[in-house]
C-alpha cells in the first residue's frame, strides 16, 4: 500500500521538523552554482536585499509599529557595511537575491530607527515571520562562521571569502575552510511502564523552566551513542533504543539540534549537579498542566517553537502505556 | 505494551548504527571530568597505551602477521612524538587511559616494521577490530581538528590545547574553539509504488560502484530539508516524506553521516553531471545483485561498513509495494 508506507512512522505530525522555528527558509540555496564573484553579482540586481548583523546581532528598521530586517544596499551605508564578507544566501522564488553582511555600527548605540534583536528574542517575541526567521538561522550562522575563521588555522595568515561566503582561503598557504554546523542531541527519555518523561533544569534556564536534556555529539560517536552518553552522564538515567523524532537549525551560533527520544532502562535519578540544579520524572498530567501553564508549583515547558517542546508536546500523544 | 511501544519503529534490526563501522568506540569518556592535566595525568598510568597519527595516517606496529595501532609511551621515541597537541579518549573498562598524538615522523619513510593506512584502508581492510576503528574515529577527528585549528581564526595568534585535547584558547584573544563534527545527510530516495531505489556513481567512486547520494547539512537547515535539497540538486528527483535510518561516524576527517530514505514524488532524473556521471532507479533483484555481486554489468553497491549499505541492505526488508 503505497499510500500508507514505511514512510509513516507513527508521527502525529506530517513532518515535527516543519513545525519548529528558525526551519522555515524557502530560499533555492543554489548550492551547486556558488561561483566566487556571486555576491557581487547578487549585489547589482535591482530587487536585492540584506540580512544585518552587528555584534552578533540582527538589526531591524523600527519604522512605527513595525520592525524590517531586510535592507536595500543603499539604506546600509549609515551601518558601515563589510561588503567583502557578505554572504549569499539564496533566492527568493521571484529571483531576488537575498545577502547577509556584518556592519560595523555598535549594537548599544542609540537609535530610534533600530532595534537589534539575538535569536532567541527573535524567535520568542516572534519580530519577524517564519519565513525571515529560518532564513536569519541560515545567515547568523554563516557571518558567526566567516568572522570566526578570519585567520588561517593551520598557519595564522589572513582568510578571504571565497564561493559566495561559503568558503574561505587561507592567503598564504590556500587551506580551504568551509562553514561550520555543530550536532547537538536533544532528547526526551521515556520511563515506558511508569509512563513519565524524565526532564531537567540547568541553573541558566528561566526560574520554573522545566526541558528535555541535551549535549554536543562528540567525534567518533553515532546519534544514538552521543543520546545514551549524555543522559547517562547528566542524569545517571541508562537508555536502551533510542528513536529519532525531529531536527531544528539553532543558530547560536551554529548548531543542529537533533532531537530523539530514549526509552529508559534504569529509572534511580543521579543528576550531575554541575550542570543541572534538577532533574526528575514527570507524568503527563503534570506535563500538561506544565504545557497549560497551570502546574501548582509554576513550572513549565519551553515555548512552541523549540525542538524540546516538540518532543514533550507530541509524546502527549503517544499510546499510553 | 510497554514491550511493543513507540520504540519499536519497523527496524529490521535492534539499531542499524550499531551495525556500520567506525561505531564500536566502547571508551567511557567522562566527558564531564576533562581536566587541563588530564593527558599529563593519563601519560603516567602504568597501563595507557596510545594511537599515533603521522600526516592524517594511523600509524601501526607491523610484526610478522600482527598489525597492533596501539604504542606505550616508550614505543614512541622513534616517531617524534608531539605531547603537547596529545588528546585524551578516555578509558577503558580496567580503567587504563586510551590517548592519541600527532607524530613527526615521514608517512613515506620506509620502515618494516611500521604501516601506516587512512581510515578508509582500515574500514575496508578491516586491518583493526570494531573497538579500534571506532576509538580511531574519535581520535581521527579530534586530531585533525586540533592540527587545523593551531592557530586563532579570529585573531591569528597561536593557540593552546586545553581541556585533554577537547578545547583550544587563543593565547592573545583568549578565543575558545572546541572540536568539529560535520553533519552530512545521506540517502537512499525511494519510489514508493515502483519499489525502486535512486542510485548514482561520482566519477570520484571506484569504477561500478553505485551509491545512495549524499552532502553536508547547510547552515539553518533541518535534516529533512537538507535530504531534500540535496535529492533534487544532484538528482532532479523532488522528495516528500523523509525517515531517519541509521547515523555512522566518518572520520575523513569528522563527519556525522545522518542516513534517511526519502520518498519520491517526482520520477525524472535530471544528474547534476559535475557530480555525478551516473544516477538511475534500480530494482530490488537489481540491487539484490549488486549486493551479492551477480549483476551482469559487475556493478555492486558500497561494503557492509557503510551507512550507505545498511540504507541498500534494509530496504530489501521493508514490505513490498
Amino acid at each position: 500500500m503505497p499510500n500508507h508506507s514505511i514512510f509513516d512512522v507513527l508521527q502525529p505530525h506530517p513532518e515535527a521538523s516543519a513545525m519548529v522555528a528558525f526551519a522555515g527558509n524557502k530560499l533555492d540555496r543554489q548550492s551547486e552554482n556558488r561561483l566566487d564573484d556571486c555576491v557581487e553579482t547578487a549585489l547589482k540586481h535591482e530587487g536585492v536585499h540584506l540580512f544585518a548583523f552587528a555584534g552578533g546581532k540582527l538589526v531591524l528598521k523600527h519604522e512605527e509599529q513595525l520592525l524590517d530586517p531586510l535592507f536595500a544596499p543603499y539604506e546600509l551605508n549609515e551601518l558601515l557595511p563589510d561588503f567583502d564578507n557578505a554572504v549569499l544566501l539564496g533566492f527568493e522564488e521571484t529571483g531576488e537575491p537575498r545577502l547577509a553582511v556584518p556592519v560595523g555600527i555598535d549594537p548599544e548605540a542609540s537609535a530610534d530607527h533600530l532595534k537589534f534583536a539575538d535569536g532567541r528574542s527573535l524567535m520568542r517575541e516572534a519580530l519577524i515571520s517564519e519565513d525571515l526567521l529560518g532564513e536569519f538561522a541560515q545567515a547568523s550562522g554563516l557571518i558567526s562562521w566567516n568572522l570566526s575563521c578570519r585567520f588561517c588555522g593551520k598557519c595564522g595568515a589572513p582568510t578571504a571569502s571565497e564561493a559566495g561566503g561559503y568558503r574561505r582561503k587561507c592567503t598564504a598557504c590556500n587551506a580551504l575552510y568551509f562553514p561550520r554546523t555543530d550536532p547537538v542531541v536533544i532528547m526526551l527519555a521515556i520511563d515506558v511502564a511508569g509512563d513519565r518523561c524524565l526532564m531537567g533544569r540547568s541553573p541558566h534556564f528561566t526560574p520554573g523552566m522545566y526541558s528535555c536534556l541535551a549535549g554536543f555529539v562528540e567525534p567518533g560517536e553515532t546519534i544514538e551513542n552521543a543520546v545514551r552518553r549524555e543522559t547517562f552522564e547528566e542524569a545517571g538515567i541508562e537508555t536502551g533504543a533510542i528513536r529519532y523524532h525531529a531536527s531544528q537549525p539553532w543558530p547560536m551560533p551554529h548548531s543542529l539540534m537533533i532531537g530523539c527520544y530514549a526509552e529508559a532502562v534504569s529509572l534511580d535519578v543521579n543528576a550531575d549537579t554541575t550542570e543541572l540544579e534538577d532533574c526528575r520524572w514527570f507524568t503527563r498530567v503534570e506535563v500538561e498542566a506544565m504545557i497549560e501553564s497551570t502546574h501548582p508549583d509554576e513550572i513549565f515547558v519551553p515555548v512552541g517553537g523549540a525542538v524540546a517542546f516538540r518532543l514533550i508536546r507530541d509524546w502527549l500523544d503517544w499510546p499510553e502505556a
